[in-house]
């Protein structure tokens, strides 16, 4: 089914912008854009008027290409040569014609900067609330529409432009003011470029030698993080990983190799059996990293929650108690702080209580509530962490930095090092003329690590911790206004009683025919329809993006979560709206 | 220790480019370049006359920032309004003053912009054989010479664009001709693009509901990949993972549930004790998995190789058969295509013959290899590998796409997602809208997941199947020229005879005051020291670099690999005169 009232290759002609809409205001403003260097007025000037987006009929359906006309050869001797290549018609250009190629450089940068400017038309247009969040199309009708495939002859420039257009037509806009469909959302300027300069550097994170102020940075912002959970001075051990279901696994290995560090070499054969536990409410992260470690999902004890999805400290106790008793040995409880769908923290400072009388690794996977730490006024939620062994704390989640970026953060300095290293001498070699402190990349269990840090480091130095501190508390402020909204409106039922403590708010939309039916199988088996049709339209109407999902014995309800930082009050009363307007017929 | 004959900060001093030493070629480069529009030509023309980059000293140590001037409050409530914002001053700007502020539109694109130009300059400069490949200074010299420092208060946009600067000055140029340091180098300019173009769009693999064009692109992608190994159709299953270690980990946890599907729920305890084998020259990741998935590094038999660095199927049969008579059960074959120091491909075929023979899982990891099936010069390296139950192939390495880009490709469709799934509600909905089965995410070990497939994809449509064929022969046939140069050569041994299988060259360079000593202890410790000594002196002079290290019995040698399609046989030449130079006097 494609989009309502779009046609298929119609790229931006439902999504003309406000200015476009008022040719008057965007005259004006275009004269302010002018007065930019750079091309910035002119590019800025095309997007106002809506002229700047060209329609992608045209070769859209790239046909295997056939021989395209060489590029005349430069046969002069002069480096930089003053041959005539002004005119760049990537019709007759291909990536054999860019850097490194002898003279390669105008067109490289006419090139990346057309990009550039197609990247940001795109991301001027993702907080225009007039545009679409998503311009929806099955599978099928994508694979079908447009040849996405990969053949022997290259394509020309002309082409790979059209390429990013297409997909960025398809993408969803994930820093849409009205995008809220998962933890992560938004799209945070400052992130954007530090991601941009990352990829520019090209390197990898394992050694100094090829990563130096990579390295340094990622030292510094541990530190700081550590320093915010309330570690002294900021003391300890940490990596970025590749997402928190990683670096919730990396606090399964460390815990268990330091309770028995003979498991690196023998494997769990000749360990005792462990087992873990964390709440009902938990990540699927930590019964999937047990099932990789050789632990078994089995060995994964679910402790129960309270309504509001917090765990019962009591039941954990039990549970350990009756897993020794079984001959079990205890080695890792993980303790939620902001659940994925509740938001709920759970108490920390009980947990640490009986970790410390058993013995017991204690994990705080902060993946979403971490972020929280930066706030003054929220942070109290997560009292107890500081105890905690080791914290998984996603900066890509609360704190709006791009994808990738988790951390993992260990109190005990050295036990990475001790867990995964491997002294692979092609790359740690003893014998280098630096510090090889700084050659951390044996702590981790990749070997090539993508640079995730430079996009935190730079946004932080932006925002300061007080702007974090803003973003968050003003999302948390979002999240409350919401729940005030409808937690007495009509048509609404809270899923859990009570203010939110993060930005998740629960709860059902009640179509006008359900509002006066009694409970029973009935009704349950039409609301639990009622979530997946709504969010099926949004999707396709393109309006806004929220998640649903069944929970335990609670049928499919909506799972709102804010981490926007371009989301408004506006943007929840709009979202409140349009829940009504997809839903009141059902 | 400063690098020689640099100034700590000044950047681009040294690092004229030929343009800015021959004005006059620069001028008339330049008159070419202002028939750009896009603001292109006066930065190529700054950039050529070397006064585009600001010297670093002013405000480089940021005292933690005063409370900056605010930016005037615009009162007017017309969108976009007409005020006067045309004065970009960065020194009075915040990233509060960016999207999604209202009308940040005009400093939005003005400071990405900007980041941009930075971006452009370091990426030409990067292709200058000119500049340095590194600025090098120690840890504890950059640690201390810059404030690196995360602050509570925000630093200005001004200080943000200089925190770019200072990053990228002290960066290893990995695109640099000169730079072959690891088996990822080289910066392709279409993969640079398309990298940044993740960026904006800013999703997350786990669901087509927000990712739709990326989840297709890794299915067409990865299809395509298992094509080219040789499976029919390209039938099978796959996932794009953060980088070759993890890939090989996946192989393993899939080979092991493959065999005993109840280790994930019961864990090790459950199975029998399993051996996997690897060759004594793969790469360490086969036992760091091992260790992590509680199988244990002991687990791991080594198998010798040949002189040439290949494993000996004689031998891995005789491990095999020793494994099954102590009890053991023999699970995982890990065969190399390409390894990390010498370049070898493990005999394929007769290790098939084997693992078909015992009923064991075959894995073959090509992270380093794998890009020589795009060559049909080169491919009958890897034949075999389509008897293969798994294979990694990290098109970051070989085929020269940005960090980080590594494919897990399996035979078996289906066993991925039943080794990992755990059918979380909150992701997984089973009443959404679409065809599920573009949700592939609860197949990965990962909950989000970065977009890796895209700058594959959109550099394979850029070059085509020829293309990259075309980039691995020269890199191929600048090994075999580096070899040919040295091998007679004196003041040169080589580590193995032969011809090179892949780009790796591995050597002892010789001084002359050790060329006539006899073998010994003090012949082979002095020779030790070589290596480092000029790799040391390398980096200080930032002209080349290159790896080095000890295997085995044999003392650090140089190990030259060459996957930089910018590298000419000049530079070749060039790193050879450059040992020469730097280990005369040793």
């Amino acid at each position: 089914m494609a989009s309502p009232g779009s046609g298929f290759w119609s790229f931006g002609a439902e999504e003309g912008s406000a200015a476009a809409e008022t040719p008057g205001t965007a005259r004006a403003w275009c004269q302010v854009a002018q007065k930019f260097t750079g091309g910035i007025g002119n590019k800025l000037c095309a997007l106002l008027y809506g002229d700047a987006e060209k329609p992608v009929e045209t070769g859209a359906r790239a046909a295997a290409p056939g021989v395209a006309e060489p590029r005349p050869t430069c046969t002069c001797d002069k480096k930089p040569c003053g041959c005539q290549k002004a005119d760049v018609n990537y019709a007759f250009l291909h990536s054999t014609d860019l850097l490194p190629t002898c003279n390669g450089e105008i067109t490289t940068m006419s090139f990346l900067q057309d990009v550039v400017d197609i990247l940001l038309q795109y991301v001027v247009k993702s907080f225009d609330r007039s545009t679409k969040v998503i311009d929806f199309h099955y599978p099928n009708e994508l694979l079908q529409e447009y040849n996405w495939e990969l053949a022997d002859q290259p394509q020309t420039l002309e082409e790979i432009l059209l390429n990013c257009r297409t997909t960025l037509k398809y993408a969803i806009k994930t820093g849409h003011p009205r995008y809220f469909n998962q933890l992560s959302t938004g799209l945070d300027m400052v992130g954007l470029a530090a991601d941009w300069l990352t990829s520019a550097a090209n390197t990898n994170m394992f050694t100094y030698e090829i990563a130096p102020v990579f390295v340094l940075l990622e030292y510094v912002t541990l530190r700081k993080m550590r320093e915010m959970v309330g570690w002294p001075g900021g003391c300890g051990d940490g990596i970025f990983s590749p997402g928190g279901a990683i670096s919730n696994m990396y606090a399964m290995l460390i815990a268990r190799f330091k309770m028995f560090p003979e498991v690196k070499e023998k494997g769990m054969a000749a360990i005792p059996r462990l087992v873990a536990f964390t709440s009902e409410h938990s990540h699927f992260s930590v019964k999937k990293g047990a099932a990789a470690l050789g632990i078994g999902t089995d060995s994964v004890i679910l402790i129960r929650c309270d309504e509001r999805g917090k765990m019962i400290p009591s039941d954990l106790e039990r549970r350990i108690v009756e897993a020794k008793q079984k001959g079990f040995v205890p080695f890792l409880v993980s303790a939620t702080a902001g659940t994925t769908v509740y938001g709920a923290f759970d108490p920390l400072i009980a947990i640490a209580d009986i970790c410390k009388k058993y013995k017991i690794w204690m994990h705080v996977d902060g993946a979403w509530g971490g972020g929280l730490l930066m706030s003054r006024k929220h942070k109290w939620k997560l009292n107890g962490v500081e105890r905690a062994n080791s914290v998984t704390w996603n900066p890509h989640k609360m704190m709006g930095v791009p994808l990738q970026c988790s951390a993992l953060l260990v109190r005990e300095e050295g036990l990475m090092q001790s867990c995964n290293q491997m002294h692979a001498s092609y790359l740690f070699q003893q014998d280098k003329h630096y510090d090889l402190s700084y050659d951390t990349g044996d702590k981790a269990l990749q070997c090539g690590r993508h640079v995730d840090v430079f996009k935190l480091w730079l946004m932080w130095r932006a925002k300061g911790t007080t702007g974090f501190e803003a973003q968050i508390d003003k999302c948390l402020e979002l999240a409350e206004y919401l729940y005030n909204k409808i937690k007495n409106r009509e048509g609404y039922e809270m899923v859990f009683d009570g203010k939110p403590q993060h930005t998740n708010v629960c709860f059902w939309y009640i179509p006008p025919s359900l509002r006066g039916m009694e409970d029973g199988e009935e009704r349950t088996s039409r609301l639990m329809k009622v979530a997946p049709v709504i969010k099926a339209r949004m999707m396709e109407y393109g309006t806004t993006m929220v998640s649903y999902q069944p929970l335990g014995d609670k049928v499919n309800f909506f799972r709102m979560v804010i981490s926007n930082p371009a989301a408004t009050h506006q943007d929840i009363d709009f979202l409140i709206d349009e829940i009504e307007r997809l839903g009141q017929d059902l």
